[in-house]
């Protein structure tokens, strides 16, 4: 393989990271107050999905350090989206669940997730069907790559 | 396509952004002053990739907003890695260069780029050939999708 498309492809996977975290410091528009931006509606998305998770589990699971996921979750509690609670299990573990508030904006985030997963799907079916697969194994695999550099 | 392998494959996208943000905030370990970061490094190696290029097209070519990459200009100004002149040919225009110590970091990371891209093209070569084609269109039509949102 010649070197300029893995440099262009780079430099194209920079550029797609950089627009999606522009986005993802954006506030959303849902008529909640107070604001709230993107990255704080996938934490909150996250919790859902995997219910009386812990912050262990979910930096994990977004792929950030625990302290900048404990950090999200305080802000979180602050602005009265989530709640931690202690385990029913151990009584040592602090695990995450949505407050109502947050299950509204949550709901709010699935309809328009519903949406997204309709384009995404539609672009998708443009590719070969082994598309999925390819991308996910090439995203563990890079995942794989800067752990090694780190 | 059954909604479950978009629904993992967005979980594990943003998982990779995640991871790569964090690196991204990380300090590089040149042996250089002021401490420098990836994200910085990648502005400085945009600008001696692109010669002479303006804030505007920084902008567009990182995918950030004019804003985002004047402050990061600013900053790289300040540190004394690149330098904002003139341009030769319409005397409005501020145009962008590497100084002599943002050649020197420069270098540094060429050479580290060049063990990331054996890296990155071993693990492609893993893949269909048709692979790079693929990522470059999906990364395109996803930019596209995300314009028609914002």
């Amino acid at each position: 393989m010649n070197n300029l498309p893995v440099d262009q492809l780079c430099e194209l996977f920079l550029q797609t990271i950089n627009q999606y975290s522009a986005l993802e410091k954006s506030t959303h528009t849902y008529d909640v107050e107070p604001k709230i931006y993107l990255a704080e509606i996938h934490t909150i998305a996250a919790i859902r999905a995997h219910e009386n998770i812990n912050i262990t589990d979910l930096a994990k699971l977004q792929g950030t350090s625990r302290s900048a996921a404990s950090q999200a979750v305080s802000r979180l509690v602050k602005k009265g989206f989530i709640e931690k609670r202690v385990s029913p299990d151990t009584d040592n573990e602090v695990i995450l669940s949505l407050t109502e508030k947050g299950e509204k904006v949550s709901d709010l985030h699935d309809k328009q997730h519903i949406l997204l997963r309709e384009k995404l799907t539609a672009i998708l079916n443009k590719y070969p069907p082994e598309t999925v697969d390819i991308l996910s194994s090439l995203a563990i695999d890079v995942q794989k790559m800067w752990k090694e550099l780190s």
